[in-house]
C-alpha cells in the first residue's frame, strides 16, 4: 500500500484493514484548522486506491469531535481579505466532497462539540455513532456567517425540512435528538458502549467484500435523487462485472459450498 | 378490459377493481426468476391502461415475499458470460422501473424474506405492509455482488443515509424497523392483522376517483426532489383538465349534494 | 420600510421585527380565494428587500389553519372553462414558490383545518407548529382532481414515500403524526403551549443574523438535493462577503469579546 503522510494534526493507526484517524489539536477541540483540512486530504488520498484498507474510523481526541472552524482565528485574520476566507472555506468544503466518495466505509465516532464543520464531517460518513450527550450543532448565523460549505451536506444527510430550522436558529441538540433526526445511526450512553458498537459494526463492514462495497458506496452517491435508466444501465453493467470477477465468483462459490468468502477473517 | 396473460410463476386473482398478484416459487422462497420478472412485466403491460383494475396487490406464497435473485443459478450459470448476467440483472431494474410508474395504487404485503431483489419491489410500492417478523436486507456486498438495480430505489425510499449503511454492512432487519426507516408504511403483528390493513387501505384506495390517482401518482414521481416552476405549469393544466372532466364534475358535485360520488361502491 | 398592502382577507400585525399575517376568512375556515392569494403573495413583495423584518409568522383565524380551495366555487365556477381554472391553480402555486423562497425565517402555527392548500403553505415553512388536534390531509383525489400545486410541495417535504400514500388513499392525519411524518418540527397541547412555543422559537431566530439568514436560506433551497462543486464555489463567495461584511465583523468580533451582537436586543 501508499505510505500514509505525516500528520501533526492527526494520529493515525492501521491494523487488520481499517484505518482509525483522530482529530488531535485537543487544545480547541479539535477545531478544524487549514493543516488539518490538508492533512486529512493527504490521508484520504494516499488510501483511495489500496482495498486492503476497507474502513476509516474518523474520532477526536480528549472527549470532543470537532468544534468547527476557529472563530478567533478568522476574527484575528480579517486583515488579509476575502480571498484567503473564500479559498480556506473552499478547501473545507473540498474535503467534504472527498470524505464523501472515500472508497473505503467512514465512519464516525462523535463525542463532546461537533459544531459547525464538525457537523459536516458526520453529515458525510456512511455511519455514524454517537454519545448521548454529544452537543450537535450549526452556530454560524448566530455569528453573521453561512454554514457555507457545510449546509449543502446537511440537507443531504436529513433533509431540507429539518435542515432549514436547524441552520435559521442555531439550536443546539444531543445525541438523542441526532439520531431522531437520521444524521446518526447508533447513539449510546459512553465511551464503552461506543467501542463496543464500533466493534460490531466493524465486524459487520468486514463480511461484505471490499470491491463490491466500493462499487456500491459509488452507485448509492450518484443515485441520489431519482434512479435514472441510464444510471441503471450502467449499474448492471457494474453487476456483471462483479458477478464474473474475483470476488462475484469467491462470494457465490462460498454460498453455494456453505463457507466463508475469503475476505472473512 | 385486456386479458390477463398466462402465468407460471404468479397467481392472479381479480376481483372489486383490484388485481391480486402472489408470486409463487415457494420452493425457493418466491425467489425471482427471469420467467417471474417476464411475466410481471407482462402483466403491468395488461393493466396499465385499464381504469377499472385500481389497485394492484403484491405478495408473495407460502410466508416469504420474495427471498432475491437465485444465487445457485448465478453460481452455475457462469459459464454463459457477463452479457447473459448484464441483461438479466437490466431486465429485473426495468421491472423496478415499470412497477414504479404503474398507474394503479401499488400495495405490497410483506411477510418472511423480503431480501436483495424483493427489498426493491418493496421499495416502489405506494403502500407497504410488513409483518413485524419480515426479515429485510441488501446481502449483495456480503457476496462479493453490487444491488446494482435496487439500490437506486432505495436511496429514494429511504434516503442516503439509511441506505449507505444498510446496502455496505449487509445488515439485516425486521418489520419494526423498517418502518422505523420509513421503507414500510403499517406493521402488524400477524396474518390477520395483515389481512384487516390490507382491506382496510383498499377502501381509503377506493374512495379515490382512478383518473385523478393515476395523474397524481404521476406528478409525484415527476416532483421527486425540487419542485420546478416547469413541473407545477404542466400540473395546472392537469389540474384544469381534471375540474372540467367526468371526475371533477361528478366529484365537486357530489360534494356540494352531500352524496358518495359513482366511483365509491 | 415599505409599506405594507391594504388587505381585506388577511390581518397584519408587525412589530418587534416580526410580522404575523393571519389569514381571515374565518367564516370559509379560511380557504384559499384568489382575493387572499393576491394578499399574501403582495404582502411577501412588501417586505422582500427588508431586513428589519426578520420572521413571518402565518396563522388562521378562529381556530382553523385553512381548509383549502373553495370546492363550492369551483363547482358553482366550471361555466368560466378550463383556462380559468388553470390560471387559478397556477396563482396558487406561485404563492407557494414565493412563500418558500421569502428571505425572512417562515413561521406557520397549525390548528384546525390543515387541508389541501393550507398543507401546501405548511410545506414551504421554515418552521411549522402544529396543535395535537390538527387535521391534516390531501382531499383532492377523492374529489376527482389533483393537489397539483400542492404535491412537490408535499414530496419535498415528507420524501415520496409517505406523500404517495396520503395522497392516494386521502387519508386525514393529526398533528402528532404531522410531527412523525417530519411535516412539522413541534406538536403541542394547546393555545397555549403553542404561544409559548412560538416565542420560543422566534426568541432563537432572533439570535441570528438577519442577513446571514436569508443567505443561509438561499443556499438550503439552490442544495436541495446533492451538493454540487459549482454550488460550493458560489457558498465560498457567499461566506468570504459574510466574514468581511458588516455582520459577520459584528458577530465574530463580539464572540471574541463576550458579548451579544447588535442583532440580539
Amino acid at each position: 500500500m501508499s505510505a500514509l503522510p505525516e500528520c501533526r494534526a492527526l494520529l493515525l493507526e492501521l491494523h487488520g484493514g481499517v484505518l482509525h484517524i483522530t482529530l488531535n489539536r485537543p487544545d480547541s477541540r479539535n477545531a478544524m484548522s487549514l493543516q488539518m483540512v490538508a492533512e486529512l486530504r493527504a490521508v484520504l488520498a494516499a488510501v483511495r486506491a489500496d482495498r486492503s484498507v476497507r474502513a476509516l474510523v474518523l474520532s477526536g481526541a480528549d472527549g470532543h469531535f470537532c468544534a468547527g472552524g476557529d472563530i478567533k482565528d478568522m476574527a484575528n485574520a480579517r486583515a488579509q481579505g476575502t480571498d484567503a476566507y473564500r479559498e480556506l472555506n473552499r478547501a473545507f468544503g473540498a474535503l467534504l466532497e472527498e470524505a464523501q466518495h472515500t472508497p473505503q466505509v467512514l465512519i464516525t465516532v462523535l463525542q463532546g462539540a461537533v459544531l459547525g464543520g464538525g457537523l459536516g464531517l458526520a453529515c458525510v460518513s456512511d455511519i455514524a455513532l454517537a454519545d448521548h450527550k454529544a452537543q450537535f450543532g450549526l452556530p454560524e448565523t448566530s455569528l453573521g456567517l453561512l454554514p457555507a460549505q457545510i449546509a449543502p451536506f446537511v440537507v443531504q444527510r436529513i433533509g431540507l425540512t429539518e435542515t432549514r430550522r436547524l441552520a435559521l436558529t442555531a439550536a443546539r441538540f444531543d445525541g438523542v435528538e441526532a439520531q431522531r433526526l437520521g444524521l446518526v445511526h447508533f447513539v449510546e450512553q459512553d465511551a464503552q458502549a461506543l467501542a463496543e458498537r464500533l466493534d460490531e459494526v466493524l465486524q459487520q463492514v468486514l463480511r461484505c467484500a471490499p470491491q463490491a462495497n466500493a462499487m456500491t458506496k459509488k452507485l448509492l452517491l450518484a443515485s441520489a435523487g431519482q434512479p435514472s435508466s441510464q444510471l441503471l444501465d450502467e449499474a448492471a453493467q457494474w453487476f456483471s462485472e462483479a458477478v464474473a470477477g474475483e470476488e462475484g465468483t469467491e462470494g457465490t462459490t462460498a454460498f453455494v459450498q456453505k463457507r466463508k468468502p475469503r475476505w472473512v477473517s
